[in-house]
Order: C-alpha cells, then sequence, then structure tokens
C-alpha cells in the first residue's frame, strides 16, 4: 500500500492530511526512523519521543517561514523526514549523507546547526528579536528537553526573553529524562513533586489571607485540612511565569488532536509562552521505552530484540576501561569523588554510582556547575574526578581556568571522546581540547596510548597534586591487556618505543600505535624512525624529546587534535625555547570543523592512518635535508 | 580617640562587643574604607553595601571554622579589614599588597580565589558535600548579589543545592544592581513588579479552590476584588521555594540588629536556606549612593566631591574610543546591534545605548546567553557586536565555538581589558584571547596598535564577514590622532613600520609601539630592526612575516598573551609549515596566572617595556648567528 509519507516532499503537503492520515503518519514515521537507526545507529528513544509533536508543528506552522528551533537537534530525524529528506534518510550520519543533527547546508527547515544542549531560548530570541527588527513575519518556534533546562544557558535566555517580551513559543519537551533520569530541583518541580516549602509557606499565607476576607475566618480551618488541593495551587508553570512567560500546559505530548489545538491555540499569542508538552522516550518502540537512557543513543541494532549489532571480539572500549577503573580506584581512596554532567552511562561512571552511591554526583546537564562544584570539594579536601566529554567541557573553560586552576586544585578532569568522534559530527568531535587545556596554568594534561595506560593514568591522575587532565578517543581500545597493578607514571615523562636514525616520531595519545605502524612501513622503506610516546602534552618531556630529535635531526609529530596551538605546536615552543631549529613536520586535524562520518574513514580523510601518516613523512623527508647538529646545538 | 577597629585581630574580637558599638565599627569600617579607595582606587559601592551584613556575619558564624563565601569577591574589604589584614589594607590592589578580592594566601578567613560573578553557590557546595563526607563542622554561608543570580552558573547551583539538600545559607545581597541596574525577568521579580500573569493565574486558582470549600462561594467575589492582596501571596522566595530552598526574607540590610537575629536564626537550620537582604550599593557614602555605577569600581577620587583624580592630558582610552566609534557605525549600518553581559559603562556601550536604545541589549551577567543570543541576531540577518571583556569572554567559549563559529556567523567580538590588566589581579587579567580565539575556525582575530587602528579595525569588522574578533587594552590609549574617515583594513593584511637589516620584530597590539621603541633603542647600539604590526594574529600575514623574515633573518614576537599557543607560537606554526628554521624569541606572558598590581609595573616585571624586550633582544641576538638563507630556503 502507499505509504502516506511518501506524499510528503515538504510540510505543505502535510497541511492536506486529515486527523486519521496524521496518526497513521506518525506510525510511517516511526517505522522508518526505527528501521533506519537500527541500520545507522543513532538517537532513538528521544526521536520516538517528539514524532507527534513534530508533525503537529508542521501541521500548525509553515517552516521556514516559522522557525523551528531544535534544541540539542538529537530529535530532529521526523522534521528531517518531512522537510523534504526523505529519500537520502538512510544516510543517516554516514559520511556525505544526512546529519543527525539539524543543519544548515542541508535544508531551509534547519534554522540553526546544533548539537551542545540549551542554546535554543538564546538563539531563538535572537532570531524574533531580528525579524522585529527586519520587519519580518513569521514564529519563532523553539523545542527544549526538560534536561536541556538545567543548564546556565537555558536559564539566562528564559530570564532575558522573559525581560524583552518578544513573541516566541518555547515547547518544554517533558520526559523527565535528560539523557539519564533527570536531576535537580527544577526536575522536581517540573514533575510536581515538590511541595513541601513551597506548599507550606503558600497554605500559611492563605490562611492569613483568608482570615482577612470578609467572614473568611471560618475558612482557615478547612484549609489547614486541605493540604493536597494547596497544592494543586503549585503548578509547574509557576517558575516560567515567575520569569515572565504565559505557561500552558501540561499537554499530553502524544495525542496528535490536543497538539494541534493547543499549538494553533498558542500560534497567535504575543509574549513569551512556554507549552509544557508530556512525553515518552522511545515512545512506541517497546526496547526503547523499556530502556530510554540505553536507546538514547547507540549503533546499529536488532529490531526484534533491541539488542546491539556488536563486532565480534572487539577490544574493550575506553570508557568501559575508565569504568572499571573508577571503581577500584574509589576502593582505594576514601576521598575519591565523581561528578557528572547528566551522562553516567555515556562516561562510564554508571559502575561507580552503583557501587559508591553517595560519592557519586549526576549534577544535569550542567558542565559549569559540574566543575566549580568539583572545585568546592577540592577545596574541601576530597578528589574529584569530573568525567565530561572533550566537546561538552568546552563549556565549563572559564571555570577550569578561574575555579580550579588559578588555586591550583587537585580535580581531576576524565575527558571521554577526544579527537575524532565520528557519527555525530563537528558539534562532537573533541578537536580542540589539548589547546584550550594546554593554555592554562598549573595544568596538567595527559593522554593515553591505549587501555591499559588509561588506567595508569587514571591512578597517576588521582596520586598527583593540582588540576590534572586525561583525554582518550571514543571507542575500542588497543586491544592491549590491562596490568592488574597500577601504576604511577612520573609527571612528564614520555617514553620511547624503538630507536631509529633517520627521524623522529612523536606522537600523543591515540597517535601512538599509528605511530609505531608508520615507522614498520617506513622501515620496509628503508627509513628508521625513532617512536616516542609522549605521554604529556603538559608538562611536555623536554630531555626525552629533545634527546632523541638531537639524535635524528628531524622531528614528525601527530596528535588528534587541531594543528593550531596543539601538541605539536608546544614541541616547536620547546625547540624554539632551546634554540634548536629542527626541520619539524606537524601532522594533526586542521584549520577546520570536521564533518559527520565513520571514524575510520576521517582518520583515512586526515591523514591519520599508519599508512597515510608514513606517506606523509617519506614525502616530507624527501624534501628535508637532515640539518648540521653542530649548527643545531650551537 | 581610640577606634573600636583597632582592637579587632580577628573575628574573635569582634564579639566582644556590644551592638552599639558593632554600630559604630561599621561607621569606622566605612571610613576606612572610602579614604582607602579613594587613595588606591577600587570596588567601592559593593563594598560600602555589605558592611553591615560584613559585621553581622563574623558576629554570628566563626570564620574560618564557618566558611564565607563571597560571590566574585569585590566586596571583600570589610571582610579583611575584620579578619587581620586591618595594617596592610593601605597596600590594597597595589603590587605585593592586600589584593582586591579573596586571596586564600592572604588569610585562612578567604576561602576562595575569586574574581568572576556567580561561582559561589557551586563552590560552597562543593565545600559543605566536602565536609559531610570529612565530618567536619562548620557552617557554609554564601554571599551573592542578585546580579549574579542572573548567570546560569548560578541557576545551575541553585538546581544542585536545592537536590542535594545539603545545609547551606545563601545569603542573596540584593541592591537591585549588578554593577549597572539589573535586568531580566528575575530582577522584576526579585523586587516585585512582576505580577501580571502569575498573579492573574494564582487569582483563578484561588477563586476555583476557594468556590469548592464549604461555604467559600460568596468568597469568589471578595477574591476578584483583592488583586492587591493575592500580589502579596507572590514572594521572590517563590522562585528559591520551587528550586528547595528555605526562604527567608526580605531583610533590611543595613539595620545590624535585624541581620544578627535573622542569621542567628538561620545558622543552625538545616537544608538549603536562602535569606534575602535588601542592601543599597554605596550605602554611607553620598557620591556613591548617587551614582553607584560609577562608583561601582573606580580609580583614585577625591573624598569630598567624589571626582576622579584625573591625571592630566591623558590620551582617550581605548574604551572610549570604542565608545565613540560604536555610535558612528551605528549610523552608518542600520543592522549593528550592540550587547553587553551587565557593563554598559565599563564597555563604553552607554553612549550607544543612549542614541540607539533599541538597538542595544544589556543580557545580565549572562556571557553564555549574549554570544548565543547574538548568534541569534546574526543568523536573522543584523550585526551583532558583543562587548566583552577578554578574562570575561572565557564563559562563552563554547558558545562562540558552537553557536557562532561553526556556522560562520558575522558576529563581532569587541574585546576590552585584553593582556594586562593589572590591579583586579589574576581573575582579571586578559592573558588567554589570543590562544583560545585563535583555535577557533573560521575566526579572524585582530588587535590594535593604537586607539586609530581600534576604530579602523571595528569598522573592518563590521565589514566583513564571519566571526571576528577585535582585543584592546584597558586604559589610555597611545594618544594617535583619530582618523575622520573609517577605513577598512585589508582582512590578515600587517603593516611594516620600518626596514632594518639585523632583526625582525613582530609584534601584535598594544606591543607595536613598544616594539618600535625597542627598535629606536636598539639603533643606538647599532642594531637596525624591522618593526612589523602584525594586525592579525588569524589569519597572519604569511607574505609580509615570511618576506622580512627571510631578509633579516632573525625573529622576535611580541605580544601581552600568554606564550602558550599564542601569537608567537602561529609565527612558529607559519614558519614550521613553510619549512623555514629562522632563529626565534617570543616574547610574552609566561605560564602562571599574572598578579595584581600597577599595568607598568607588571609589563616591567614581564618584559614588556621597549627598554625590557630592546636588552632581551640585544642579548639574545648576542647568541644567534644569522642563519644561512640559503639553507632555510632550499
Amino acid at each position: 500500500m502507499a505509504k502516506l509519507l511518501e506524499k510528503v516532499n515538504s510540510p505543505a503537503d502535510l497541511k492536506k492530511f486529515r486527523l486519521r492520515q496524521l496518526e497513521k503518519l506518525t506510525e510511517e514515521l516511526r517505522e522508518v526512523i526505527v528501521k533506519t537507526v537500527a541500520e545507522t545507529g543513532g538517537h532513538l528513544a528521544p526521536n520516538l519521543g517528539v514524532i507527534e509533536l513534530t508533525v503537529a508543528l508542521h501541521y500548525v506552522f509553515d517552516s521556514p517561514k516559522d522557525k523551528i528551533v531544535w534544541d540539542v537537534g538529537h530529535q530532529a530525524y521526523a522534521h528531517k523526514l518531512l522537510t523534504g529528506r526523505r529519500d537520502k534518510f538512510h544516510t543517516l550520519r554516514q559520511y556525505g549523507g544526512i546529519a543527525g543533527f539539524p543543519k544548515r547546508s542541508e535544508s531551509p527547515h534547519d534554522i540553526v546547526d546544533v548539537g551542545h544542549s540549551s542554546t535554543s531560548i538564546s538563539a531563538a530570541l535572537g532570531l524574533v528579536t531580528a525579524q522585529d527588527f527586519l520587519k519580518q513575519e513569521g514564529k519563532v518556534v523553539v523545542v527544549i528537553g526538560d534536561g536541556s533546562m538545567t543548564a546556565g544557558l537555558a536559564f539566562e535566555g528564559l530570564n532575558n526573553a522573559g525581560h524583552l517580551k518578544k513573541d516566541l513559543i518555547v515547547i518544554l519537551n517533558d520526559n523527565e529524562m535528560s539523557i539519564s533520569p533527570n536531576v535537580g530541583a527544577l526536575s522536581s518541580f517540573l514533575s510536581r513533586k515538590l511541595t513541601g516549602p513551597v506548599a507550606r509557606r503558600l497554605k500559611r499565607e492563605l490562611e492569613s489571607f483568608v482570615s482577612h476576607l470578609p467572614g473568611g475566618e471560618h475558612l482557615v480551618t478547612a484549609i489547614r485540612k486541605s493540604e493536597d488541593a494547596i497544592k494543586c495551587l503549585l503548578t509547574p508553570g509557576m517558575l516560567f511565569e515567575a520569569l515572565g512567560f504565559r505557561y500552558v500546559g501540561p499537554i499530553p505530548g502524544h495525542n496528535l488532536e490536543t497538539l494541534i489545538d493547543t499549538l494553533r491555540n498558542v500560534k497567535n499569542l504575543e509574549g513569551p509562552t512556554l507549552v509544557h508538552v508530556l512525553t515518552k522516550k522511545g515512545k512506541g518502540y517497546r526496547p526503547a521505552e523499556e530502556e530510554p537512557e540505553k536507546f538514547h543513543g547507540l549503533g546499529p541494532f536488532d529490531i526484534k530484540t533491541g539488542k546491539p549489532k556488536t563486532s565480534k571480539n572487539k577490544p574493550p572500549s575506553y570508557t568501559s576501561v575508565f569504568s572499571k577503573t573508577m571503581v577500584r580506584l574509589g576502593e582505594m581512596e576514601p576521598r575519591l569523588v565523581a561528578i557528572t554532567a547528566a551522562m553516567p552511562s555515556g562516561t562510564g561512571l554508571k559502575a561507580f554510582s552503583e557501587r559508591f552511591p553517595e560519592r557519586f554526583f549526576d549534577v544535569g546537564i550542567a558542565e559549569q556547575h559540574a566543575v566549580t562544584f568539583a572545585a568546592g570539594l577540592a577545596l574541601g579536601g576530597m578528589i574529584p574526578v569530573c568525567a565530561i566529554y572533550s566537546t561538552f567541557l568546552q563549556r565549563a573553560f572559564d571555570q577550569i581556568i578561574h575555579d580550579v586552576a588559578l588555586t591550583n586544585l587537585h580535580v581531576v578532569f576524565a575527558i571521554d571522546r577526544a579527537g575524532i568522534v565520528g557519527e555525530d559530527g563537528p558539534t562532537h568531535q573533541g578537536q580542540f581540547d589539548l589547546t584550550y587545556l594546554r593554555l592554562i596554568p598549573n595544568m596538567i594534561v595527559m593522554a593515553p596510548k591505549d587501555e591499559n595506560e588509561l588506567q595508569h593514568m587514571l591512578y597517576t591522575a588521582v596520586k598527583c597534586q593540582g588540576p590534572v587532565a586525561v583525554r582518550y578517543p571514543r571507542g575500542a581500545g588497543e586491544g592491549a591487556s590491562l596490568d592488574w597493578e597500577l601504576k604511577e607514571i612520573p609527571i612528564g615523562k614520555g617514553e620511547i618505543f624503538r630507536e631509529g636514525e633517520d627521524i623522529l616520531l612523536v606522537a600523543i595519545g591515540n597517535m601512538v600505535y599509528p605511530a609505531l605502524k608508520a615507522a614498520d612501513l617506513l622501515a620496509k622503506e628503508g627509513l628508521s624512525a625513532t617512536v616516542i610516546n609522549a605521554r604529556f602534552v603538559k608538562p611536555l618531556d623536554e630531555d626525552l624529546i629533545t634527546e632523541w630529535a638531537l639524535r635524528t635531526g628531524r622531528v614528525v609529530t601527530i596528535e588528534e587534535n587541531t594543528l593550531l596551538g596543539g601538541f605539536g605546536s608546544a614541541v616547536l615552543e620547546l625547540f624554539q625555547q632551546k634554540g634548536l631549529r629542527f626541520p619539524v613536520k606537524r601532522i594533526g586535524l586542521p584549520d577546520k570543523f570536521i564533518e559527520h562520518g565513520a571514524p575510520a574513514l576521517l582518520r583515512e580523510k586526515y591523514g591519520l592512518t599508519p599508512e597515510k601518516i608514513a606517506e606523509e613523512v617519506k614525502d616530507w623527508l624527501l624534501h628535508q635535508e637532515r640539518p648540521d647538529i653542530r649548527v643545531l646545538t650551537a
């Protein structure tokens, strides 16, 4: 039978449908999304939760004249399917294919390029303000999850929107989740679980108020008996009304008719309006409904069982080694505490949280607070480990500088997803951390060559003093065997792997093994390379690198980080300070945002595979005479 | 007569005083603070506003066992005077003297090193959590201004504190100001100006509620007539109660007796408590009461008149040139809008705000939102200029990357207070921006050599495309005459100032004139230097720098920015990419937080004066043979 979805080439086509057809369409959308994500991997549960909402939005509003701004953007699959990208949808998250997040270059219906949380209200407020200036028409509608609301940026946006009183519609997509079950006082408030102090005060004031009304005295007793009724006065809307928003809701988020009616009603209201919609993450696909956290974002899976299609015998991931090491460290060190910003599973801290619930803190999507809270814990004598992905840690840049490093506090930053992250694309690549951490005084910055070194580095980080970062990549480790005994690595000491005479390859982190393999390939061409695992970007192992640079006379640095100010630049700075003028080649990520695609493919493209490295080095050596060492050391 | 303050060597001494004596003490504190700041400059109005609160806090609590955490820390002068630093207080903000902000190395009573806003709740929550783990006693008390509450970080801290339910006392120091009059919906709420939608809803619900009570029907009419009474139900506390705090207040903040009673009452309460204290900025010194914004932070002034002790005939400051240029640009370009995060005066945007009120946005202390809001405005077709100090822009690092640069949006960042800021110390120095901006793809980063070039660069920034930053220093310009006609500077083009044969000095921003003067000094020693004003850190003028490097054979880079990954490193990267191995010396700020002190003194210390630069260059040249250019270009 002909599918309705096949008739939808743009949102205009949707408007011809009747309610029943729209309902049928949501089923089709669900089916396509589950089928596609089962093949490509992606964000499943958030997308299944907003299918009715997406259909209702495109039915009621006129995109792109009306602008729909998706917060985070990991819930825009149905939006993409309805806005002319149905035929390409099977290329989701593949190199050159449809992005997993909104992307302006893909469609005029994608209003912002996004991937980090909680930016939508601020961006939309800017958009609607610009429209007013330029006398353009069109509503601006934000869809933001309750998890995203815990981030300070969302609050700043609300506060300013309430002040500017622009015509802005904010749809609070409340699934009582961020990625994992939501935390924070705001969350209790939204779910009406909070009542204590507010209810008591309101009751007291109501008594006082009523007692002053003519004939009201005898009502005081009645009120005293009516705590439940009082609680009903406290709507989740109060908070938003306090910030200057009109509050509408809560609305059942999977009932198309109600959604359409509500959106039609609010469409032409003036001033900031918040529509509170209750949805269910993973809606309509049972495995995702049952385990929404697991199905938040995942790789390919079997539709029938919901079980991941695992590649056979992959080595354990860096995340899982971090996870296990944290439990061991927690057992050794009673002052160890762990902090996540709404990512207990993603970071691997779940095991720690189960073993040491009292020493585990999920602060919600609030990276800034996570870091400053860690600073306070460190000031108070604890040893906090802040586990935040490389790209999200950017949001706490000032807190690392001002709250941690300035006071030289011992906070450990466990930075997963550093370097190329892959399918999630430019908003998620961890391409800047070596540079933005290295510039901070007092920081120690290290990166392990494999999962075994990761555990030793974590141990070292917990044992040392001051702010210390360990950054490691997404995905499977190198298959290194894991030492049982954890060892302290001397701070600022690299290690040498093979000694060659023709060139020095200095690599950091996950580029050490590719460098070693490149050295093997070079050996086949008769070039003998020394390979150093730098281990530390800061402090650099100046002696080791200098010694072998002098022995070989030519140096290549290799890193999975931007070439601007990164590891290679640190090596350039070292040589410059020592007055050593070696020929140096730096291999790393170029000065651009790295697109989405499979990590292996991106590494190939950006020259970070052993083959590409060997090729580059060989080509470069062709044009490099070995300098006279006597000149260098004069 | 013997002063009471002279008897106070630690807070313990305070506890012997009676109320009258405490009141007398507040007068003495006021006098000392006004006298000292009139000499040294500093934050006057915020300190005068919290004198009674400080005395009450130290009277009721036992610092340092009880920990008082000052948000921002620009209001800790009375605290410093009462905690053993009376004798050194005249050295306030001077090099080697008492810092203008809390500083752990000064006193055990200073709990956190601070200077940026809104970190206190998060840090204090960490402290109290650590105390619980380590079974230590002592209350943790935060003092935070209503301005600081608008920052997302404060909200994140409140949200998490309400969730963890720790014994934390937050004192909301509400002076209805941040630095300039407060903005945002939260502010209206605190001052009870907001009532509309919340009152209407509550009234409606109260009617419905009362009508269901036995005999309550006839009260509905009464309620309908009682809007004012309903409004009284809406206390500023509601918001905090909603987030899980007990709310106490509002309390008059200059009545010692009430303050002491209140603090005694809340001292032993369990769970998070918020005490709302109403204070007046500048309290007790009329000029500061009348113009609290002007007296927020200022240089030396005449006590009688409150007028600044201006140095004679100083050239106009960079800020004032920015201020005037913004008005001119606003006249030329109707799409130009300006954004500040609570700093209309400090940034110089006040003139623009008066000339174009509808195109000016003060978003409160909310740098993250400022940048993402700017992104939205740019998406919508406006040209936003975000004026944020270098050190505060760190807080919007992720927003610059993710919301602006990723989409290559045309947002202008006007970055005042870059480089050495001086007396405000390490939290305020703008020592990192060239590095943290340069690493961002698509960014253009420029710095003017003087105030005349600043205006051309601003014009250029408005004319060009994509994200563009102009960073300039605090304080007086070079006395350059200001061209009437604004000119576009070609992107990525530096300029050459003098042509010499022995060495190339490449300087950026406010280091260009010192470099020129250093060249004069070198000329006296028989060394002829080429001087290049790089203008752009990104994109570098690769051709110009390379050409003159090849002509002179030896290169010195000079910047007022960290040497890690900064301008000099960009030059190293350039030479490395071109395979040119010049002897290079980089002059800039070392890898440490720069202490407080007069800028001239700090520049002397860190080798950034013409004399020091000339000396360094000369010494270095002694050990540098000129390389064989043929080798370099081989």
